[in-house]
């Protein structure tokens, strides 16, 4: 029997990480490595439920952390921060991607990324490249984190080439992309049931650039004005997180998914980096058209340091 | 027009990283990426020489810099030590490349590595996974780089999937590999022309860890004893190299390939990091089998730090 190989993407599991990983387990078995299992790094959020529950698929089993030496495949993630805690002692045999590369190994892996809005239009790449069959249940999982990361075709995170792989996908998941894709995105936007703490937490990436430590986390919704009448809760929340991390910046997105805009609420000692780009008011800002954290609010911090 | 896109390997230019350059502008060709150039950093080396030669090539241009914002393809590395010096300033599209990962962007491309023994062979799979056909002059390239990378198979680098590529561009190019393997090898080795000076930079390649900066150079011969006769004129030029660049080691391989084994030469405040593995007498060693940098060198000195 091979080493087991666990599949996962990254921490706050969105739907891209959480559907990337199952199609990665399917096509590592389809590959020949049959001891390999998909599992998540925290709570599947509702979006992605929306899309278990379509299929009738099993949420894949949390881990909090892997033993020294575990062969593991990294998907829509490469930096550590990001990933599992104990990553620097596992032995990452895959990195499947499409975000900037922060990545040292001292070791030889199979690292591919490629310039695309989702992890799923690489691995639709690979099952092609490969002459893989891709089944109905995979179809949907990777037409689901396609419209997830590119909210419909409409962040500018999105390419042609995602668009064009949705569509193929649906031919193959038989889904009409809109109807299914805005059912998909309002179960995302279902936020009554989170306390403030989970509102921040919900879909928070760390950063480091340099001696900089900031998190930018993000919700999405159909009513900023709902979020933000939390927004006294929210900011004490997230100060109490800035104190416990020692972070210099937070940034918290909400953004409406079907104007495609966002307000912010930045908070910490380097608000200045924000304050570049946009007056704050009473720690808050409206950012009209801005809705992807990779390609316009990671950049708004990282070309003002 | 579209903007020139320039492809080259590494500083130091081997065989797999001339060779693979001009096989990725083939490939960028055939890819719709016409206005795209290879590249070298630094002279081409007598092995390669016979390769281009073979085929009654040119020597691709070699260049110093590039422009603020050019857009470069990088084949057979990713460290910025081992790339040209402005690599920071420009705009990095793709990386083909078969080492070990020190990389970091603040922009999205194309970056693939796999672990094999050779870029070519990785090139080899970009051209299967698009139906791109490969011509007679391309296999040979891509065959010479395998070859060169892993020795003819012998060294510890080679994988079943580097032997298995270079069987099948063997038929592409007409060429029996052994005959063609081991006189390209032996052209490798003619080392009367070079100075001391020469021979320690004929393929150096820089690392950093942490705070170590150290340098590995290699030179293959048919003879080591005909090198060792320089050992000491080589000894000054070396320490000339440490003082010149602030390094902490230099290790300079001097490998027998025809018996698969390596003397090296070591100086440097921190050669207690080889003596862990090996005793020096008068700096020098013999080392039984050890034939290849990145599998058996470099490990030597970052398993040890």
């Amino acid at each position: 029997m091979e080493e087991k190989t666990l599949i996962f993407g990254h921490k706050n599991p969105d739907t891209d990480t959480i559907c990337s990983s199952i199609v990665m387990e399917d096509f590592e078995k389809k590959s020949g490595n049959k001891n390999c299992k998909a599992v998540r790094l925290g709570k599947v959020n509702k979006e992605t439920k929306y899309v278990l529950n379509y299929l009738g698929m099993e949420e894949t089993p949390c881990i909090e952390d892997v033993e020294d030496g575990t062969n593991v495949i990294l998907v829509d993630h490469n930096e550590a921060t990001q990933s599992v805690d104990n990553i620097q002692n596992a032995k990452i045999l895959k990195v499947i991607d499409h975000h900037t590369i922060n990545f040292k190994a001292p070791y030889l892996l199979y690292y591919r990324t490629e310039p695309v809005g989702c992890t799923a239009t690489v691995l639709y790449h690979l099952y092609t490249e490969n002459n893989f069959e891709i089944e109905k249940n995979i179809a949907v999982l990777m037409l689901s984190a396609i419209i997830s990361d590119t909210l419909l075709f409409k962040s500018p995170t999105c390419t042609p080439e995602d668009e064009k792989v949705a569509r193929e996908l649906a031919k193959i998941a038989e889904i009409d992309i809109e109807t299914y894709g805005l059912e998909m995105l309002k179960a995302g936007t279902d936020l009554d049931d989170f306390s403030e703490e989970e509102l921040i937490n919900l879909d928070a990436k760390k950063f480091t650039s340099g001696d900089l430590n900031y998190i930018i986390a993000q919700v999405n919704t159909v009513s900023i004005d709902d979020v933000l009448k939390k927004k006294e809760k929210l900011e004490e929340e997230i100060k109490s997180v800035i104190e416990r991390n020692g972070l210099d910046l937070f940034v918290f997105a909400i953004t409406d998914i079907l104007n495609s805009n966002s307000q912010i609420i930045a908070l910490g000692d380097r608000v200045d980096i924000i304050e570049k780009t946009c007056k704050l008011e009473n720690n808050t800002a409206f950012l009209e058209g801005v809705v992807s954290r990779k390609k316009q609010l990671v950049p708004m911090v990282e070309n003002n340091i």
